[in-house]
């Protein structure tokens, strides 16, 4: 089994997991969220989205958000960008990476942002050269890479195109998502290899969901191939909207334990991350969506 | 990625499941389990043990079990044996198989059946054989053999020694089992080449819990290696002991889910295999303790 010496991870929580919730969470608690986790170790953290509060009030505190997070040298804070008008939102509050995010899916992308592919990748073209300007790094997110819930399985050639429309506009790394969690290691990979014909090993990343319970084990199968870099959110924060009651996210904590395992580098203490997953489960009033913290809790609970 | 075409699952539910219910569940309930379990197309099901009723009342009713069961060809019936009064017991029931149970850990051994590994071996040696006698095939399991509750780390050396000793007394078949969930991919690829050194590939099962999340990608690295058996539970039944609130064996519906995915044959109708998982969990009024069941079950519901 050849993996990965290091692995990077990308935690999603205070972005795509908190914008699941119904009731805002106040901006303190997210910028102490963000300072745990990067006290943790985690070296980029998705933190807030600059879409209209009109579509996502979740994240209306988006600037507050950036404005009271102490830096910390080495860490990326990377923020959600739909359009020019967020575009110019985000550089106010000094991003490292902005995300922009597409669909393998038409239906998906009608549904989510709007708008067909090709018009969502007309108006990501001025966001990525706009950002590329002031030297801003931009991550595309492919969303639905292996199932839609509208239109079922996704074909990795689907992918594939997306992942070339991305690159001609200038994106310079994709995160290949399975956004509904309904993806099998084969499949998986699939689709990563559709990504992987436009853009080298070190510019993409995965991000899975555990709806399924598969989030690991497509993990493994990327790892295998080499791919070391994943999106994942502390506590397993973020639901699936589209299955009721089902997990969404996979837990940073559950990927952190398995690398650990594995004796794969992530730089994450995992003590502290659980903190900050009890942190803010404790201030959602559940309990952590992951089996690990959950053992572990359980563990120091004695 | 090169895996076995045709995987056989033994769901251990109606045993290692319903046997850490603390209210023992009617015989009724468990043979209509058993039922619909076959029906799903399980080609084993471990049934119950005949294990002392002081010691596990949860199994009291083993005869009554086995006598309800309408056996469906090409179907096999497992129970657990501890000892020659257990074997006589279980022999007048005509299980297909018996299952020994060791550890790997001599602390646990001591904490799970009162004596040591080599008394445990010097117990099962005249049970061995008097099933053998009988035509019925004897399984091994192992437990303990990553990590043990009151050791800690558990060498694979300690696990080859087991294997070793249990197949000096003829057991036929072993099951390597991480009893507590803290095994990943390459710690028990180590425990499975263990075990390998004195088993064919063919007789080795792996038997994982999913405590910290890791039981998928564990299976997955079985897999790899060419291990075709794997023991699961419908709906996650069973807890785990040594950590309160954790998740215990893994689902056989995850398990199912991504086989499917893999394009690797079960023989298993997911659907059904639903269905008797969520008898079993309304009877128990719970939630399936399975992401692959509550995604599916919220899809049923639309």
């Amino acid at each position: 089994m050849k993996l990965p010496t290091k692995v990077k991870l990308v935690d999603v929580g205070p972005r795509d997991g908190l914008q699941n919730e119904k009731e805002p969470v106040p901006a303190e608690v997210k910028i102490r969220l963000v300072h745990m986790l990067q006290d943790a170790g985690l070296k980029e953290i998705e933190v807030t989205s600059f879409v209209s509060p009109k579509w996502v009030p979740q994240m209306g505190d988006n600037a507050e958000v950036m404005a009271g997070i102490h830096r910390k040298p080495g860490v990326r804070y990377s923020v959600l960008v739909p359009n020019m008008k967020g575009l110019e939102a985000a550089l106010a509050s000094k991003p490292d990476e902005i995300v922009v995010f597409g669909a393998a899916s038409e239906a998906f992308s009608q549904k989510n942002i709007n708008c067909s592919i090709a018009e969502s990748i007309e108006r990501f073209a001025p966001v990525v050269e706009g950002a590329r300007a002031k030297g801003i790094y931009v991550r595309g997110a492919i969303s639905t890479t292996v199932g839609c819930p509208y239109e079922g399985d996704i074909a990795p050639s689907r992918v594939e195109l997306v992942a070339k429309l991305m690159k001609e506009i200038g994106v310079q790394h994709i995160g290949v998502a399975d956004t509904i969690g309904v993806g099998t290691p084969k499949k998986v990979q699939a689709a990563m290899e559709a990504a992987l014909k436009h853009y080298a090993i070190d510019d993409v990343s995965g991000h899975f969901h555990d709806t399924y319970g598969q989030a690991l084990v497509n993990t493994m199968a990327c790892l295998e191939m080499g791919i070391w870099q994943f999106d994942s959110s502390v506590a397993g924060l973020g639901g699936c909207p589209y299955a009721k009651g089902a997990t969404g996210n996979v837990a940073t904590e559950d990927v952190v334990y398995m690398l650990q395992g594995l004796g794969v580098d992530t730089g994450i203490d995992l003590d502290k991350l659980i903190d900050a997953g009890k942190y803010i489960s404790d201030f959602l009033q559940r309990k952590p969506n992951s089996r690990a913290a959950t053992a572990l809790l359980n563990k120091r609970a004695g």
